[in-house]
């Protein structure tokens, strides 16, 4: 039995787009296997190929990714009249026509969906408007943008100037030849007007949110910063006050404690307040070409699932319970020579390569700190074993597994 | 028009129980407006009062709020099999009897929701169900204990030994009486077990999760990941390894710059990896009532909104421009007798107050650096306006907002 199509019309076919494309192929069978439905691009449109309408006569749903707002705009609002689902990710149609789109949408009786638009792989429309409709927000703060994170980080972490922060977002790819709509703030405008509206039901528009961007600071301001155990990130900021709601970009100062102030790098995150539920914060990286289109991805799914909850059949998955870890080994020992040769054959006998070593003398005794490469855990608890015994060791051994990042 | 009303059969009434019953009846009008329904409890079942068949007659969606095994799991599948929509908050039920319930959910054709049973507000479950679908995901961590974090938190902070730690978090109402169930990490892998079924669909139950807890942490180990700049935390770790998945909890360390080492206090945090999304993190108070009640009031929207991602219409709300912050102020001054004071006086005529100041003489030269509290952005900045006209002012001040943390 072969499952029924789901035609997905797309529009634009750049960076994203292709991404889009590629990361929909790899995920056709599983896709169909939790839906029912076999996703599939039924056609493309770009600037120079294909006819628009004739790839709406072909879609179910439309994944717009040409972003601006002409003809983009009106692709959007035709799919929709036409009752056509729409995913998009663009931040600049929805934060200057969102009220003519989603009212598009509520006509059609159609889905628009637009985690993509916000902050690139984090779900900050998706919590917003589905667990949050059960509470009042508050205040949302966010860092959105992940060109502007990333040069406030390499300003703290090298203590570069601006100018030299930029240069190497630029080398790397993280900031365009021409950096503006990022730099001066209003990128991430855009997107806290979006933010706004999900958050406020309040029909905010990028132009009346005040921005202010980090073309001024100096490595003088995170210099006073890090003093004050303070760090510098550009945030957009949306809140109730009284009856009205505020929206702003700066930059800013957070303490050390703020669920923000550790974001670093070309990361996105987003902080949700709500007194019933304190708050929430949600992080992971920007855009990207791959992290939007994942996030673009997950929309075009929840589009295909009207009940989204039923928990699928499990699989037969074997469960593995010896598996790899690096290992912290606190050894107490008898201060006299060969100690360490010994601990150190027996790990190697078992495979256990040391990553890191620290002895420390205490008189009579010493103190050995270790700190292991991955091993599986089977070798390593049986040259602990080993070690246990030996004759110079005084305690029993501590053992606490480490975890490192790995992006 | 009056609408609909939307029967929730709530069987519990302890703490959560009761601070969901509140939440709803706070936000009922909210819901109402946004989905076209009005809900309404129309039904209490506690140990000692009301009658489960006559609250499931009643009912369109149950609530389970009461926890344990029996006789919760009966009513459960009773309510599945009779075509009502479940919402729980019950791990000990998902990571024990599962599979059992997923089926009932999907044979009944009803949403079985489960949020609140995993990491208090933290939208995990919904978050890895439906924006994850998308990715394939490879590993999930998790600090999914509020209790033993908090107690990690103390004796990092204050050095406390383990025991000290534990007396002051149950003494704050952070951990109970009888701490067994979360410092062994009993709590955890029952978490764990749902995430890992979830993540996978791989159907892991509580009894084939290995778990280590946190009772036989010293505050030497703790001074130990100080020196190394780790943090030490309780993780729940779920991962694929090769063909196979591993679901373990243990104390590890983390270095300074993954996304859980800055997890403090009572919260709850997961971090879901794979390669489409990179990683996203998500994080939150842990359980407590009401936290736990708007996980599961979320759920219960969510199971009144067959198509959910509408965007309601706009509502008239004003947008506020001129809002209060806490400024840094930065100027280059003269050293000579009196800048301060005459700093101060126009700062205090404004309705500006001083949090904080350091001057620092630099030859005939010095720099007042100073936080302000909260004051409307329009009086301060026509403080700064009048300071900057000061003939000792040397160079334009220097202003940056700067955000606390509320909670």
């Amino acid at each position: 039995m072969t499952a029924e199509p789901f035609r997905i019309g797309l529009l634009g076919h750049g960076t994203v787009g292709r991404a889009f494309a590629e990361l929909l192929d790899e995920r056709t069978d599983a896709i169909e296997s939790e839906v029912g439905l076999r996703p599939e691009v039924s056609g493309i449109l770009t600037r120079s190929r294909g006819d628009f309408d004739d790839i709406l006569e072909r879609s179910d749903l439309v994944v717009e990714l040409m972003g601006g707002i002409d003809p983009t705009r009106e692709y959007v609002l035709r799919a929709l009249d036409s009752g056509r689902h729409v995913v998009t990710a663009n931040k600049q149609l929805l934060s200057q026509h969102g009220e003519e789109v989603f009212d598009a949408a509520r006509r059609g009786g159609v889905q628009l969906r637009f985690e993509g638009a916000v902050a690139g792989v984090v779900p900050a429309i998706r919590v917003m408007s589905e667990t949050l409709a059960a509470a009042h927000i508050e205040r949302v703060h966010g860092i959105v943008n992940g060109t502007t994170n990333y040069i406030l980080s390499e300003m703290a972490r090298t203590g570069a100037s601006y100018e030299e922060a930029l240069a190497e977002a630029q080398r790397l790819g993280y900031a365009e030849a021409d950096p503006t709509e990022d730099v001066t703030g209003k990128d991430a405008a855009a997107k806290m007007a979006i933010i706004a509206r999900l958050a406020f039901n309040a029909a905010v528009r990028l132009d009346q949110v005040s921005y202010e961007g980090i073309e001024r600071l100096t490595a003088d301001d995170i210099e006073y910063a890090k003093e004050l155990d303070l760090s510098l990130k550009l945030i957009g900021s949306a809140e109730r006050i009284d009856s009205g709601v505020a929206v702003h970009v700066y930059p800013a100062f957070l303490y050390a404690d703020h669920p923000l102030a550790s974001v670093g790098g070309a990361f996105n995150a987003v902080t949700i307040e709500s007194p019933a539920i304190t708050e929430i914060t949600l992080s992971g990286p920007g855009a990207g070409g791959i992290q939007t289109a994942s996030a673009v991805l997950g929309d075009v799914i929840s589009a295909m699932i009207p009940p989204p909850s039923l928990v699928p059949p499990a699989v037969d998955i074997p469960l593995i319970t010896d598996t790899e870890f690096s290992f912290y080994l606190h050894l107490e020992v008898d201060d006299r020579p060969g100690v360490l040769a010994q601990v150190a054959e027996i790990l190697g006998l078992q495979g256990v390569s040391v990553k890191s070593v620290v002895q420390k003398g205490l008189g009579g005794e010493a103190r050995l700190v270790m700190v292991m490469h991955p091993v599986l855990e089977s070798k390593f608890r049986a040259a602990v074993d080993l070690i246990s015994r030996l004759d110079f060791v005084r305690e029993p051994p501590r053992v606490i597994r480490v975890i490192e990042e790995t992006f």
